[in-house]
């Protein structure tokens, strides 16, 4: 261990000195410089490069939305979003093409038989269809336990898989995006019992709700709270992802994990990404270290998960979409950040006087 | 007139149809949605394409520099600099491979012979070099203008032939930088006479100043803007760049007039960019409906002159670098906004229910 630290130590003082030694001031790059210096620890090494970067999105259904008083979008755009991706026309798709990106989609609990009797598969624009439904969605949480533990426990050891096979063909940096109607409420939910904040804190307006389906999706959600005692769940990430997760959170939760456990760049969306990242974290605090934020949400209570992490995120476009939106337009800012450490010149190398 | 204005009605109304009908939900994607709708107005359709986007980086000296008053950086820095894009080793050369951007290094006023006998060549890495030069840096505006009033106006004109060279070619999207040891003093100055703010919170760090050399710069340039009277000259942009200006501030002011007589996507970079379009923007106010912001510099000062300008930077990364490079970082940005309008399935055509 001390060896490792002596290592890292080193490792940040020739990273920090190749850095400043690049024709700019020091520091005149921003959080560029930043992002280089961690990528260049994750990676262990002053040259790093990104490799494939891949965004894998989890899409699964959730039981209250069948309900209809957390979300104004009815159930079934779940799986037709997922066709949507299938067949390339969401933004997600458009981001990804635009900047090389391989985007992977993942039915991890859609209520609908999306794609029957076939495990993985390629489709249209190339995009990989993975078929890892655990069930039909989620039971709703307003009446008993959003899944089984051992299901919870399944569906994180199946985001690692997924994530392991990409790291194993050679992908360094990953991306999580989701998809599932009524999933804020979910993130919501975890937010509230890890972070402490209360319930109404953390809910937003997720895709699309007015203000007195707000009041309805707050108070609906603070019945759940007290029905499953979430304040008592803080440190139990596997009982709370079964009591209100949902079976793309659990999955994305695991992909964190396996991710960091495979020293990859972890790219890290928006509300939802957040939360799964809550449980994540919990499973192993190390997870951070790897983790990039790319964006602030714009739902609410997204900024105030960055503070709880003490994350400074990439961009701050007032975006709330999910799909991984906001991880495939940070990816092309941290591939600068890398470039300028690979690419620009020295002051000795190109003859630029420094400071007198 | 009358017609006009219908018809900007008409198309306005048709673009925010086509990007709420998009398979997401209304203004999910924040600021993106806010581009796409401008670019299309600006190109008059609601079919809009980014077309050979550049950069031009425009150099000059500021015989200010030569006194070490308010620049830690040597005035050969400049000419160093300009060698080094030509190699291709600075950040923007960086970022423009990267995007696929065209970047053209303009001698605006270098004080040093940089290539004799050429007007226009092309160099290693592609980039092309465009002599400009109209004198061997600016005269010291402590004792004398910066230069004669008719080097401004021609310095103007050599900024709009650079640009209508590109459009003419097919470019449609366009960001201007700028490399000169001294200039974000002249920025400062101009920002402080055109908006009516206090020198001293005008004037930032510049490339590497400490505090001691703060306060000398703050009163090195407070003794400048009271023997040039400054004051007076809020709206008489010619003799204000005479007084205290640049000619690579002055070409850039002139290339931002002809952008937007080309109806070009103009990419407005940081601090010193901006003083340029206070200047542009007040021989045609008309400018800046063609502009995009593309971050807030870490230059102290930016943020109040994006205010004066009612702008909404797309990055806030503290970058304060200039030569362009927050407006390499934001092309990607623009072209995603236009990319998911031309890209995205409709509700309709991806068969996802809208909201109940």
């Amino acid at each position: 261990m001390i060896t490792n630290t002596i290592n890292k130590t080193e490792l940040q003082a020739q990273l920090l000195h190749k850095i400043n030694n690049k024709t700019k001031p020091p520091g005149a790059l921003g959080l560029l410089e930043e992002i280089a210096l961690q990528v260049g620890l994750i990676q262990e090494t002053t040259s790093p490069v990104i490799s494939q970067p891949h965004i894998v999105v989890f899409a699964g259904d959730h039981g209250i939305a069948k309900t209809g008083l957390v979300n104004p979008y009815p159930q079934e755009v779940t799986a037709q979003m997922v066709l949507n991706f299938l067949n390339g026309g969401a933004a997600i798709n458009v981001f990804c093409r635009q900047h090389n990106i391989t985007l992977q989609v993942v039915d991890a609990g859609v209520n609908h038989e999306l794609i029957p009797a076939s495990t993985q598969l390629k489709v249209k624009g190339g995009e990989i269809f993975i078929n890892a439904k655990m069930r039909y969605g989620t039971a709703n949480y307003l009446e008993a336990p959003a899944m089984s533990e051992a299901d919870a426990v399944a569906s994180i050891e199946k985001g690692k898989a997924i994530v392991k096979t990409i790291a194993d063909r050679g992908g360094n940096c990953i991306g999580f995006g989701e998809m599932g109607i009524g999933n804020t409420s979910a993130a919501s939910l975890i937010m509230s019992a890890v972070t402490g904040t209360p319930v109404a804190a953390c809910v937003g307006r997720g895709t699309g709700v007015n203000d007195e389906q707000l009041q309805t999706k707050i108070g609906t959600l603070e019945k759940v709270y007290a029905l499953h005692q979430l304040h008592q769940l803080k440190d139990q990430p596997i009982t709370l992802l079964s009591k209100v997760g949902g079976f793309e959170i659990a999955m994305m939760a695991g992909a964190y994990v396996q991710a960091a456990e495979q020293k990859m760049v972890i790219v890290v969306d928006g509300f939802i990404a957040s939360a799964a990242l809550l449980i994540a974290q919990q499973i192993n605090p190390a997870v951070l270290t790897y983790c990039i934020f790319a964006h602030t949400s714009g739902e609410h209570g997204h900024e105030k998960m960055l503070q709880h992490l003490n994350a400074k995120a990439l961009l701050h476009l007032g975006m709330r979409l999910g799909e991984g939106t906001g991880a495939a337009l940070a990816i092309p800012l941290i591939q600068s950040a890398v470039n300028f450490l690979q690419e620009m010149a020295s002051f000795e190398s190109a003859g630029v006087s420094n400071k007198e």
